[in-house]
Formats: structure tokens, C-alpha cells, sequence
């Protein structure tokens, strides 16, 4: 495998653009907004430890917050937070056990209990410790919660390896794993890689794991097989992803193929066979699970954001294995569709689940008579969830997103998502420019007298056709290798390499065996897919149908901060008196039709949606 | 409201054609599968009151089974039947109490607590048990049933409408209303009346009911209103339709225009609103119940067999009170359709839910992870339920199809339903003649010297364009008047009245507002709804198209004992390596297509299914 390493979102700098804004989104009223919220909720105040009722992933949603604050104050202090900060991680100093344990929910409600529930958080929410731990030393220096969580491990490493004294051998919530690793890379020091291999090596293998195998449980925390003779995506889609990144961080590191190969097809696997056009996994809310191949319903869709964000990083570790185009367009759909989806415009609401089709009149029927359909998604966002796992999660991806744009290794820089930035490569200071996603240009000054090296543009699957590339004005002439275009040179300064996409809308149909989407389409521009909402285009969205040679005309909305679709299209005219059926007359009027990008639906009241729309 | 009486059953002898074949496998096979299977699974022992745990319903297995015997031995009596039958009233005589109450599971598991279980079944029980009673008289002029029958309503009434000594004031499960007015029909006794009366009049009025009013008991039982200020069909659909039934009865027997109102109003609500076009009703599992106003998902439709039978008997009903062809129009849709695909062709299996849609791989699915995606329904008829109700039902409804044949008042003789048939009616011997469903026409052979009277054809809404009436050979102009044609004359003996209806297949479309049959065509042909198959079309059902101009060519089929239909259409050529996604090409292939009437569906192994089918 290649030995690719990410260039880290601390060199790579937002310049502007899509993702400098909801950066500073983000920053400004979503990561306030999440604090308020789990002040308001009694989770910050749970580190006290005297909560009559701590939630058991509190300490998770605690840490990711954390992880997100220290992402945003990289680039730009903030003394109020980091006090803010700091005073959480003095109470889960005073709280920490001698031995290092600590969790909120076990320590003030059932210490005794401690690693005794294979489906419960523990280590789950030690991973996300660390991972904020890493993140907070990281922006600010401050190293006492890593300290903290390096003690927590230790006993965790000394239970779960040494002793086998804990009820069972292998999380039923993966976290700690990929946690593991980052807390390795960021210390060096080589028992957390020890940890993190058994912990993945051990799961699917461990008789004591499989007595906790009631109602399908070791297939739902992915734990059924070795995970090495795994080959599709089963259970719990956002523990399924964590591990996944676990497995490709440790195969990368270790430079296992047999481990690597897994991760490829249980990629594959999901992508080509379980995954929602808008970068959506998990389609059951039973489970909050992966089904079986091509089982994708749009009303009920579970797609849970977390899933998505968990498959854009999966996606990108992958990367540091292999240069695979796909890898880099499948978490450019995932973060720009099915993951974005989760945040309102407003930046402080937010989905759990993301449908590809909402229709009000059945979650009206759905709130009178609980569960007498189908379990169907929220039409609107919300502010907090009990399970609030998805907002701060989602902002400390977009907090890190630097980290999906570049890879290098000895003579190669990968360019993979394109972002308005200017990144501090070991080839030198590269400045990206674009108007990405909403345009398909990508500009690239070189380094002022860098030395020769390639330079390896992505370019997206469906830019294949139609593409230019240009060097200074003038074309070059270079095809693309597994999505990406090589152009290795000694460069000169101020050189500019300029890309040049088709970025025309683009009808995609999905495999006959979605059975919901046959006869249908979605529409794509560049990256983001498109969806029909009523407070546009009038009720019965599903009923309106694109004309088949149809132009579409992107038109900048303010209200969106994106481009919506125009384009034409025609609707049944239904017979006088509203029958409920009647012969088929093929009678359709005319329509104008405005399509939204996916991400951009349910801000703006109740309104039916569909992704999947009629051609006629 | 008109006064036109039903010609009942016994005044019509079918002489061949499609329900004679039905009411022959019926005697030869289904009765006595239906027993077997009933005899196997402890019902009929029960009888002994010492089964350990027999259900609150198999009294009504056994009356139901009663009833359908003694209609299928109306014209050919069986010693044997009979015998078995009267082994089961020497045990009924023997088991009802002193005071008249019979019921085999609350008198053998807990007798003290009768008449106190709003949403059990006790007089439910009864009410079937009348019905046996009734038609097991007719039939043979036994009438100790229906002696014992007399003693336990004698008990009902006093509990009930004198004392109020019950728990509840009307029953949870419809069906001793229709029961009661049966019995006053066949008494002229007052008093069963009064009660019937007191029932529906008491129904969504009694303190005492609301008491039970947890999770929506009431609206279940369509308690939630007085039955008069009910506007839309809810709750349960087959309580629904018995009640309606009753009401339709009480309606015409009082000349009560108000509860009329009511009637028609909740049966163009159910047709209008809530009916698949297969005569399916009820498409929510929880509750076996209505939902809303055209919600109607065709893969999870409950549609249960006795809901559809329901709908045929409310429409007969009111047929008696207007001749408004969309009453027989539904009556015939929902028993060519939703009821009879409740039986298997070979007569001994059966279906309890009746979809619309089958995909075997979600079926597979949920067989393995139990609710892991929506309830469905089986994908293949079985011998028996543990809550076998249909089976019986079904059968008792073929047993006296003739019912659904003529209606009769002083001037007038109504020709609802087709069927090869003679008939005694207050006018003469008619004979009827007709290949229907399979062929539009239908010779009407006068009787021999009779006096000035008016024949009243129905022409079916579906025919109203292309039909031709003649007598003797001369073309009549003549106009439907709300679905039927009248033709008044002072027949000539041996006159032939013939009506030829257009039977080319036709194409119907959904209301824009069933948003899954956006799109999407069901094929009918005369009254029969057709649907597509995987076994005759391949997978993905779902993606074949039909062509927009196709012709559809009739043919025999033998295994099936109906005409299929050939047809032509297209199907995505979908890119080799089979992806989850692909840029629309537009490329369709032709393909063949056959469909087959939708009654017929699941008869050979499991197999893909739809009755909605995509046009290009």
C-alpha cells in the first residue's frame, strides 16, 4: 500500500469559500449554541458528578464539544471558551478515580458496574476524551486532559489486555480504537498501538463477546466475524464506521494488507451496495443499522448524520493507503450532502436522521397515533436531541475539515477535497482557490521556488468528461489514473495550474433493485445532490416530473447561500372532484420547477421533499 | 331511500361461469381444508370446554365455517357435513349455560369474567353464531341453533339494554348488529331489532365505552363519535365495515334518511380516500386499521381479506337502498380482487393481508432480523392462521354469492353483479348468461309470459364509453341513469336482452396525493385489477415500463383459470459491473411483458410483485 500521510488541518489554512463559512458558522453561533444547550440539558453540569440521572454518552458529547472548540480556536484564541474548557477539565481531574477511571454516568450511578456492559458507552466515551484531549493540546498547548485519558488507558490497557478482568473483551460501541491511535501518533508512545491491535485483532473472535450475542447484538456492534473475514457493512452504521477508520489507521500503520483489503471491501460494500445517493448509510432506525444490498427507502431512511460524517472519514483514511478517486468523492458526498444536512442554515438546529423524501401528512398522522406507520424521521430540526450525538459531532468535522484536502508522501502531493486555502506542504506553500462546490474551477499557485515534485489533482468521476487542465493558460494534456491527474514538474513560482470542470447538472439513476427508485432520477451539479421541496414547487412533489431534455439554470439564492436549479418540467392535471383514481389520461401541464441542494431542505417550514424525482 | 330488496342466494342458482367454478372448489375443497385444518388446531374440540387455552374468537372459526357449509349445501345436501354439524350444536346445547350465555373461552378459562372485556370478542362470537344459525335453517330447517342463539341474545338484551349490568355499554368488535337484524329477518321478532337498534344507537355515546378509550380504543371500535356525526372511515377496518353493515341495514329497515347520510357518506369516504384499487382497505397493520385520507403504501398494505369482503357486503347493503352503480362497482372490485386473492387457486391456502407490492428480499430480511424494516405482509398463502378468520369468511361470501346478483322492488328488477345464473324472481324465471369477468357480455333471457316490468342493467363506470344493449338483436338507445341502464317493456317470453361491454384492457392512475403511485399505472380489464410477477417477468418488476401505446393481448391461462395479458414495454439495460448508482442513460430495452389478474399473484413460489406499473 502507499504511505501517504494527510497534511493536518493546522497547515492548511481556509482562505474563504463554502467551507471558511460554516467555519465561521460554526464558530460563531453553532458551537455556542451546542454549549447552551448542554448547559441547559444538565450535561456540562453532570461533571459535578451528583446528576440524579447522567446519560451514559454525556461524557461523549462533553468531549466532541471540546473537540470542536479546539479545532475553532486554533486559528483564533478565545480566552472565555478555553476557561470554559479548562474548568470541565479540573471537575474531570477531581472526579478521576485513583486507578484513572472516569465516567460520568457509571461513577455517580453505579460505580460498582464499571466495564461490565458489553452495549453500554464506556470506552466509547474514553475515545472521545481522547480525541479531544489530542485536539485541545494540540490548539492550545494544554496538556492536562491528555494526561488524564493517558491514565484512564493505562487502566483500561491493564483490565481489558492484561488482566481480562472487565465482563467483556471488546467495546460494544468502537471509538477507543481510531481514539487510540491518535492519542499513539500524538505521544509516540507505543502501547496505545498495542491496546488499539487487540482491541481490534480481539473483536468477532472472543467466546466471552459472544454471549452478549442476544437479538443479533455482536452483528449489530460488528463484533459477528474477525474483523479481517468481514466483507459487508452490518449493524450499527455509525459504530461500523468508527471501527472501519480504526482498522484502516491500524493497517496503514502497520502496514497490514490482509487488514487493508477487509477495509477496501467493506468500503465497497457499502458504497456500491448500502449507501443513499446523498452519501447517507444506515437506512433502518431499528438498529440504527445497515440492512441488506439495495435496501434503500426514502420516507424512512435513518441515515443517521453521524453515519455520514463517519464514512467521509473513513473515505479519507482510506486515502492515505491508496490515491482512489472514489475515496475522495465518496467524502465530498458525504460531507457536502448527507452529512450538512444535519445543520441547519441558521447553524443551530440540527437532524439526526436524514430522509431522501418527507411527506407532513404522515408524520401529522405519525404524532397522534405513535407508530402507526412506518418510524419516520422529524421534518424539521432541532435544537438538542437526548441523544445529541450528531451536532457537535458534525461540528468538529467541519472545525477539521482542512484535513480532507491534501496527502503527501515523498515526491507527491495529493490535492483531494478542494477548498479555498493555503496549505503548508513539505513541498511548500501551496494556495488553492476555488469556488468549489458551486463552481467547477480550482486554482493552484505552486510554491515560490519549490523543487520538483508532482502535484496530484483530483478529478471527480463525473468531471471525467469534458475537463481541462491548464498550466499558466496553457492546456495540458494529461488523462486521469484512479481519479487523479499527475503533473509532475520543477515548478517556478507563481506558477498556476487551473482545473476546470464540467460542471453542468447531471441525471443520475439508482441500480433497479432500489425498487423505490425505479422510474426515477436525482439531480447532481458538481457535488451536491439536488431535491424538490414544496414551499417551491407546490404540493405533491412526487407527482411533478423534469422534462427529459430539460436545461437546468443555476440561480444564486441568498436565502440558501447556494445556487438553486431552475428548470422545467410538467404535473398531472387531476380530474375535477379529486377522485382517487381515475383512467389513465396522460394529461400533464406545465411547470416550472426549482430544485435546492439536499443539505438546504427543511429551512424553511414543513414542506414535502423528494430527492428522487419523475422524468417524463 | 328506495325500498329494493336483496334476491337472496336461495333464489339463485348459479348454472356455470366463474363463481360456480369458485362455489364447486369451495364444497370440494376449501370446506374441507378449512375444517381439517380447524380440527387440527383444537377449534372444534374446543367445543368440549376443555381446551387449556381456546381463543376469544373460535366460536366465530366454527360459526363462520357453519355458515359457508350451509350455504354450499343449500342445493346439494351432505349427510355426512350435516352430521358433523350437528355434532357441533349438541355441543353447544350442551355447553350454554342455564341462562342462555355461551362462549368457549370465557366459559372454559373464566367464566366470571364475561361481559366484562371491552375489546374481547363475546358477542362478536354471537353474532357469527346467528349468522351459522340463520343460514344452517335455511339450509336444512334445522333450527336448534338458532333456538340457542334466541336464549343467548334473550340474556344480551337483558344484560345489556334492560340492566346495563355489562362492563361496557356496546362491543368492541362489531358484527351482532348485522347479526341481530338477521335474525329479526328470519323471526319477525321485534325485540332483535330493539336491540340492534340499541347497540348502534349507544355506539360512540356511552360514558362507560370512553372509560376503555386508552390508546385510541374507541376510535379502534369506532366508538369515538355517535354513529350518526361519523364522517370519515377509522379505526379497525373489518369492525369498521360490520358496523357500517348494520347501520345500512338499520338504515333501510327504519327508512332512517339520517343514518343513510352517515352510510354514505363514511362509503364514499372509503372509496374515495382510503381504498387501494385492488378493493383493499385498511392499509396499516397496527390496528388492522384506516390511517388517513390516501395513504396508501402499496409493499406494507394490510388489505386484510375480510376488510375487502366487509367493503362487498356494506356495498350490497346499500344497494338496497339506491341503485348507484358505484355501490356494485365496488362490491365487484373488492371480491374479483382484494377478496378472492385472499385464496390460493389450489382452494385450501390462504392470505390474511393483501399488498400490493411483494419483494422476497425484504421478506428474507425481516425473517431474520424480526421488525428490522417495516411489518410485511407473507409472500405466499398458508393453510391456516392462529387468527384464522378470512379463510372462512371468504369462503361463507362465495357459499352465497348469489346475494350480490339481482335486487327487486315493485316495478323494478336490479341486475348488480353479473353471473351465469337463474333466477326466481317476484317477476318469473330469469336466466342470466355471461363469461364475466373474462368477457363483457351478458345475455338476459326474459321470463316466459311476464308482465310490463323494467329490467334495470348495471353498466359498470369503466363501460360507460363503447357498451351496447340489445334486444333481440335490436340496438336499444339507452342511457345509464347513475350506472344502470332500465329497460321497461312488457316482456315477451324467450325475449334476450343483451349487454356487450368494451373489456379492452385499460390503464388507471392513482391521485397525485398516493405519493408512491406517482408516476405509476395499474392495468384493469374489465373488473379484474392486474399485476406483474417475477416469475413471468424477471426481477425488478418494479423497473419494467410499460409502452405508452402498447396493446394488451388477452390469453388463456390454464394453470391460472384466467386470461393473462401480453403486453410489450422496456426495461433499463443497466451498465455492466452492476453499480449502486450510474449517470442516466436513458437506455431501455424491450421486453415482453405478461401480467396476470391480481387475485391470481403468489400461486407460484415466491416471487416479486407489483400491481403500479412505470409507462415510457
Amino acid at each position: 500500500m502507499k504511505k501517504i500521510t494527510t497534511l493536518p488541518h493546522e497547515k492548511v489554512r481556509l482562505t474563504g469559500g463554502f467551507w471558511q463559512a460554516k467555519r465561521e458558522l460554526g464558530r460563531e453561533v453553532t458551537l455556542p449554541a451546542i454549549r447552551d444547550r448542554f448547559l441547559e440539558t444538565g450535561r456540562f453540569a453532570s461533571l459535578d458528578f451528583n446528576h440524579p440521572d447522567p446519560h451514559i454518552f454525556w461524557d461523549s458529547d462533553i468531549a466532541k464539544w471540546i473537540e470542536a472548540a479546539a479545532y475553532l480556536l486554533e486559528d483564533r484564541r478565545d480566552a472565555e471558551i478555553e476557561e470554559f474548557i479548562d474548568g470541565c477539565v479540573r471537575k474531570i481531574a477531581l472526579h478521576q478515580r485513583p486507578d484513572g477511571y472516569f465516567n460520568i454516568h457509571f461513577d455517580t450511578k453505579e460505580p460498582a458496574a464499571r466495564f461490565t456492559r458489553y452495549t453500554d458507552h464506556e470506552l466509547y466515551d474514553l475515545g472521545h476524551l481522547i480525541e479531544a484531549a489530542v485536539a485541545y493540546k494540540r490548539a492550545t498547548g494544554k496538556r492536562e486532559l491528555m494526561d488524564i485519558c493517558v491514565r484512564y488507558v493505562d487502566l483500561v490497557d491493564r483490565v481489558f489486555r492484561v488482566e481480562h478482568s472487565a465482563a467483556f473483551d471488546t467495546p460494544g460501541h468502537e471509538e477507543i480504537e481510531l481514539a487510540l491511535y491518535k492519542l499513539y501518533q500524538e505521544t509516540g508512545e507505543e502501547r496505545f498501538l498495542t491496546l488499539m491491535r487487540y482491541f481490534i485483532d480481539t473483536r468477532g473472535t472472543s467466546p466471552r463477546d459472544k454471549t452478549y450475542d442476544v437479538f443479533g447484538t455482536n452483528r449489530y456492534s460488528q463484533a459477528h466475524l474477525p474483523v479481517r473475514e468481514q466483507t459487508t457493512a452490518e449493524g450499527h452504521s455509525v459504530r461500523a464506521m468508527y471501527l472501519y477508520c480504526g482498522m484502516a489507521d491500524l493497517a496503514w500503520e502497520d502496514g497490514d494488507e490482509e487488514l487493508l483489503r477487509a477495509c477496501e471491501t467493506l468500503f465497497d460494500n457499502t458504497v456500491n451496495r448500502r449507501m443513499y445517493v446523498t452519501g447517507g448509510i444506515g437506512s433502518s432506525h431499528v438498529g440504527e443499522a445497515f440492512t441488506f444490498d439495495f435496501d434503500l427507502m426514502n420516507r424512512t431512511a435513518y441515515a443517521e448524520t453521524c453515519a455520514s460524517l463517519g464514512l467521509a472519514l473513513f473515505a479519507r483514511r482510506l486515502l492515505r493507503t491508496k490515491p482512489r478517486g472514489l475515496y475522495a468523492d465518496i467524502a465530498e458526498l458525504a460531507l457536502y450532502n448527507g452529512s450538512l444536512s444535519g445543520l441547519s442554515l441558521s447553524g443551530d438546529s440540527f437532524f439526526y436522521e436524514n430522509p431522501l423524501e418527507i411527506q407532513p401528512a404522515v408524520l401529522a398522522h405519525n404524532r397522534v397515533y405513535a407508530k402507526a406507520r412506518d418510524e419516520m424521521p422529524i421534518p424539521e430540526r432541532v435544537k438538542v436531541f437526548s441523544c445529541s450525538c450528531c451536532p457537535p459531532n458534525l461540528l468538529r468535522v467541519i472545525g477539521s475539515v482542512g484535513d480532507f484536502a491534501f496527502g503527501e508522501d515523498g515526491e507527491t502531493l495529493y490535492s483531494h477535497l478542494f477548498m479555498d486555502c493555503e496549505a503548508e506542504t513539505r513541498f511548500g506553500r501551496v494556495a488553492e482557490t476555488t469556488k468549489y462546490p458551486f463552481e467547477g474551477s480550482v486554482e493552484y499557485r505552486l510554491p515560490d521556488g519549490a523543487e520538483r515534485f508532482t502535484l496530484a489533482v483530483r478529478l471527480p468521476a463525473w468531471a471525467e468528461e469534458g475537463y481541462t487542465l491548464t498550466l499558466n493558460g496553457g492546456l495540458l494534456d494529461i488523462c486521469p489514473e484512479d481519479g487523479y491527474l499527475y503533473v509532475t514538474r520543477a515548478w517556478k513560482a507563481e506558477d498556476v495550474l487551473r482545473l476546470e470542470m464540467p460542471f453542468a447538472a447531471r441525471l443520475v439513476e439508482a441500480n433497479p433493485a432500489v425498487h423505490e427508485d425505479c422510474g426515477r432520477v436525482a439531480v447532481m451539479r458538481g457535488p451536491i445532490v439536488y431535491c424538490a421541496e414544496e414551499v417551491d414547487n407546490g404540493r405533491f412533489v412526487k407527482d411533478i416530473a423534469l422534462d427529459r431534455e430539460a436545461a437546468f439554470t443555476p440561480e444564486w439564492s441568498e436565502e440558501l447561500g447556494a445556487p438553486i436549479l431552475r428548470t422545467t418540467g410538467t404535473r398531472r392535471v387531476w380530474p375535477a372532484g379529486n377522485p382517487l383514481y381515475s383512467a389513465r389520461k396522460a394529461q400533464r401541464a406545465h411547470t416550472e420547477i426549482v430544485l435546492i441542494p439536499y443539505a438546504c431542505f427543511a429551512n424553511r417550514g414543513v414542506s414535502e421533499m423528494t430527492v428522487w424525482l419523475l422524468e417524463k
